[in-house]
């Protein structure tokens, strides 16, 4: 990822702690926000300095070696990080994959490889869809995305927005409809980080993306994921499940990004999910202004039925929802 | 309609001019607004300090009146008050009704007679649209609405939020679920009227209408209208067909509530409705505050197809998309 023109994860170990890029304050700020402590890990991801599901993850794992440094129990540790976001399930899935390691410089390490294999991951799924945006014989291709799925939401590349960086560095011409996605704006990270990277796009409320896609102004779709379920069904930001609608009316491929860090084998039905209801002032101000003092509500993610889902772009390939068990082994 | 304590209309006439609710100031600030030209009239409308297809139409209207008196011809007016804003067919056909008059006496005597046709029309429309919200056997009915089709978008009563008042006046009791309506954040103005009315209604994020639906949390939708097809196709506020879709994927009623004035009858097809492409800055800007320096685009209108309505409420009852024509004997 390319912030200010040098090259940079969102997450990178520093001395003795971590730090993060900042995302409650992007775009209108860059700043590193440094992690030290399992306090600070745990505030980092509940009050979405860093978001997207990926990031989550490996900031959890970086939270339980930071934990251990402050002779905190790997149990304990897990608990507090779990309990900060609930939808999100690669969060549980890192905290998992720290289980069994005993002391803090093991566990700075497995972090470490974490943090790498969710870059590989997220370059595979970008090299796995980037064969879609090919083959539309224009001009450009115009692909709607909603939230931020990119390299913010991960350590680096992104997993909805990987196959549209790596498209453009192939030199496909690609044009991205980002949704505003209200209520916390993840759309004006996705358009600052496209921006970064020269990447055209155009802003739009979250409104507009139907009548766009009647238009014919959509070749195709792609989204990420917090949580999937073992047979493609996509939860995701809320919202996400309106453009697969229309997507679906309108005959336009819709896709989701799909890590298997992603995918919770052990769900196999949308309702099995537990979708975050956030505090009604994420709707109720804006930058500071309040915008009404009416009750609010706030949930965070909807799921999309796998009925909607074209495919599943995975860093082992794009499976339909009904090939996806197969395609790892399931 | 009820502001703050006292009944008014949107539009009044007041010594020799007329006055509207500035609904640019809504909900921050209740102020009047003199309209004593034809330019005051066509800024009104154009900057949207009135807006909604009904008040709309009536406010061209009395621009007509305000016209002759400053000795402008009949033409020119109608030519300067179209020209406006283009999507909703209410003010073309309010020019029309005015057309053949001579003196400024006699277009105010018409303007009125209008005003007080709109808010005749607009209480049927909640008589006929009332009964679609009773038999739900359960503490309260669940509405959900977009935009603002309610007293603001009318001289009074409003259509999408006239069932509700109706209902609600006989003791039904009523939830509504307000769209919070991006860019213009018209959700907020129907969450005031209603907050005016003591009506309970909780604001949402428009990306969260369909997870609600999906939760069985909501019982029925009505929006409004600024352009309707002979063959009952809506044109509505932008992000309308979204709700429409979610609706339809969730077998819940989907109704708008339509005016005569508002049926274009020399349209049979969505996509002869033209769709008007408003600032970006609506989108780029939120009370004040830049969100995003990049690209928008903004189309304020969307076209439901008469597949996803489930009934049409006009001022003579309720219709189906076929038997629209026929309800009008045309």
């Amino acid at each position: 990822m390319n912030v200010e023109g040098r090259w940079r994860r969102t997450i990178e170990p520093e001395g003795d702690h971590v730090i993060v890029l900042d995302q409650a304050k992007l775009p209108y700020s860059i700043e590193w926000m440094p992690l030290k402590n399992l306090a600070d890990a745990c505030r980092a991801i509940r009050d979405m300095h860093i978001r997207g599901a990926p990031l989550i993850g490996v900031t959890a794992a970086y939270g339980v070696a930071l934990a251990l440094r402050e002779g905190i129990a790997m149990d304990d540790a897990c608990r507090e990080l779990a309990a900060t976001r609930p939808t999100a399930i690669n969060l549980r899935w890192a905290l998992g994959q720290m289980q069994g390691i005993r002391d803090a410089d093991a566990a700075f390490a497995r972090a470490a490889e974490l943090a790498d294999a969710d870059v590989a991951t997220c370059e595979a799924i970008g090299t796995h869809g980037a064969a879609l945006l090919t083959g539309f014989g224009r001009d450009s291709v115009n692909v709607l995305t909603h939230c931020n799925a990119g390299w913010l939401a991960t350590v680096d590349w992104g997993t909805a927005l990987a196959p549209i960086y790596k498209a453009h560095e192939a030199g496909v011409r690609v044009h991205v409809w980002v949704d505003e996605t209200r209520p916390r704006n993840q759309g004006l990270l996705t358009a600052w980080e496209l921006a970064q990277h020269g990447v055209p796009h155009t802003v739009i409320a979250d409104n507009a993306g139907g009548h766009l896609m009647q238009e014919g102004k959509v070749d195709l779709c792609i989204v990420g994921t917090d949580r999937t379920t073992r047979n493609g069904d996509v939860c995701n930001k809320i919202g996400t499940y309106l453009k697969a609608l229309a997507a679906h009316d309108n005959a336009i491929p819709f896709y989701a990004a799909v890590p298997s860090s992603s995918i919770d084998w052990t769900v196999g039905e949308p309702r099995e999910i537990p979708i975050e209801e956030r505090s009604g002032d994420e709707v109720r101000f804006v930058r500071g202004r309040e915008l009404t003092t009416s009750p609010v509500a706030n949930p965070a993610f909807d799921v999309t039925p796998r009925r909607y889902m074209t495919g599943l772009i995975t860093e082992r390939g794009i499976a339909t929802p009904a090939s996806l068990q197969k395609m790892f082994d399931k």
